[in-house]
């Protein structure tokens, strides 16, 4: 049986790509995505995924919608950073139509409930933005970190500077206290970080190979991301292209092999000057059992291999 | 022939057992001793490690008195925390004889630069202080990054929080300008941080074991480390034993393969909240060239047996 994914976005661009890389694998099967807010609102993300879904000829894909702002919060809005990296409606500013579909009823949250208790260790969950809605999840049914396969996440930053701040990476400081909560859980997670996924860089050059295969998908895909490649010219030129942050993540937990991780028990600074750090936990720094693992090198030659043979064969498929 | 040693030390209680490592390991040879400031004055060090050095028999080793305090700095006072960790007079408030040697007439910065153009590539520099005297060594012949054979350091937290705040550990804290010239610098460095000397603890029974030699060296050994075991009891309870942070550096001087290590271009946050944080320097991240090396992980049930043989060896032979 092949392993059951469920991608939890706040669908911008690199989540974009994300849900590409997992349409792609055939290792895997994307059973839904849920949605969150972070690059976007929660309802732009959830309808960017239902678009993004159709345009690559899986309408099957469930959408759920989750949580609209962070654990301790009463609201959240769009950041200037967000809108300037992902375009003011989270893909680009490039044009999709619309879904004709919607969202599912089932709550994100209960959906992933439900996930874990029908497919139990088969279930690898991988949050791309805040971690808002696997932390509710806890909550409401604690027992679901026993029994769930894996937690792959994209965010934080362990052994290289934050994006937001110099100690904070964004999907983290979106809502530290629920990361904090999850890191502190005893769930079986792979960090998956700025460590290693600003190691991951795409340029124009992988960009027109999709242009060149002439298909809606392909140009959508081209558009979306050179867009996203400019902004990381704007904001972070010593990279000399944009990182492939959320279809790492979802590249880990299809291979894990494609990092290297270190084992530790990790915690989210919640208070303090460096609210939203991830770090060790100096108290359980000596517990024998490690319930975390830190991706911190990449392979990136071969991760930017299989990222081009998934995604662009899934383009020219799609048409 | 041997590879030489030069200790950089604050000579508090750890400092003292670094000394005792060096001296009862004899794939090194240890060449003199450079005073710093940080757990004691730099005068009280000195001191110290004339007088210790005497008490082990070995007053061959010559010691130079270094720079007085940090790099920024117009002049430095003992913290209430290194007073409670150390003692005042920085070796538990163990009484031991003055040496009747005097410190060298040569400074412990020309010293370093000498010992380099003596020894190159045979020299491995030990600073389990603040870094001002390798950072003005650096400043004055700064050739010797290329012609020195290794510097490991005691020092940093990539992995895990610090000790005088969450984000900087005691040493780099001292002149976290002089680090980050050091870690920027391209010199061949490697960090033994917290990350793993909190995994290295010394208890009670250990200290009992160098009591029951009868020897004077041996008295002194339990007398000051059980001082720091109840200092460690106050302040880092969870421990349950006390750090052996600089012979732990001494180890790693002596055999790297005791630790796991990754490569990293480092920084030290200079600006900011977190200044005195040891961290990747991101805009470094994909240079291939790795110049430093960062401890992640010990095996500490090798390394605390190689501490135990070779101090208690000494501390039996010293008389």
């Amino acid at each position: 049986m092949a392993t059951k994914l469920i991608l939890d976005l706040d669908t911008g661009i690199d989540d974009a790509l994300a849900i590409a890389y997992a349409l792609g694998s055939s290792e895997v099967e994307l059973i839904g995505i849920t949605g969150t807010y972070g690059n976007v609102k929660v309802d732009d993300g959830v309808r960017n995924s239902l678009a993004i879904t159709d345009l690559f000829g899986h309408p099957e894909v469930k959408v759920y919608r989750g949580l609209p702002h962070a654990s301790a919060a009463e609201s959240f809005a769009v950041s200037d950073i967000s809108r300037l990296i992902h375009g003011s409606n989270g893909i680009g500013d490039v044009d999709i139509p619309d879904s004709s579909r919607e969202p599912e009823s089932e709550s994100a949250v209960d959906f992933i409930i439900d996930a874990v208790k029908t497919y139990g260790k088969d279930l690898v969950y991988v949050p791309t933005g805040p971690m808002t809605n696997i932390d509710a999840a806890i909550a409401k049914a604690p027992e679901i970190i026993n029994e769930i396969g894996a937690i792959v996440l994209m965010g934080g930053a362990l052994t290289v500077c934050g994006n937001v701040s110099p100690w904070a990476e964004a999907n983290i400081d979106q809502d530290p206290d629920a990361a904090n909560r999850l890191f502190r859980s005893g769930a079986p997670a792979t960090m998956v970080g700025l460590d290693v996924t600003l190691k991951t860089l795409l340029t124009y050059q992988q960009t027109q190979r999709w242009r060149d295969l002439g298909t809606k998908a392909g140009n959508f895909l081209a558009d979306m991301t050179d867009y996203y490649i400019r902004a990381y010219e704007v904001a972070s030129p010593h990279l000399g292209g944009c990182g492939l942050h959320d279809p790492l993540a979802v590249g880990v937990a299809v291979d894990p092999t494609l990092v290297r991780t270190f084992d530790l028990n990790m915690q989210v600074d919640v208070q303090g000057a460096t609210r939203g750090r991830t770090i060790g936990d100096n108290t359980r720094l000596n517990d024998p059992v490690k319930t975390m693992k830190v991706a911190v090198d990449v392979d990136a030659r071969r991760f930017l291999n299989e990222f081009m043979t998934r995604i662009t064969t899934l383009a020219e498929q799609a048409g």
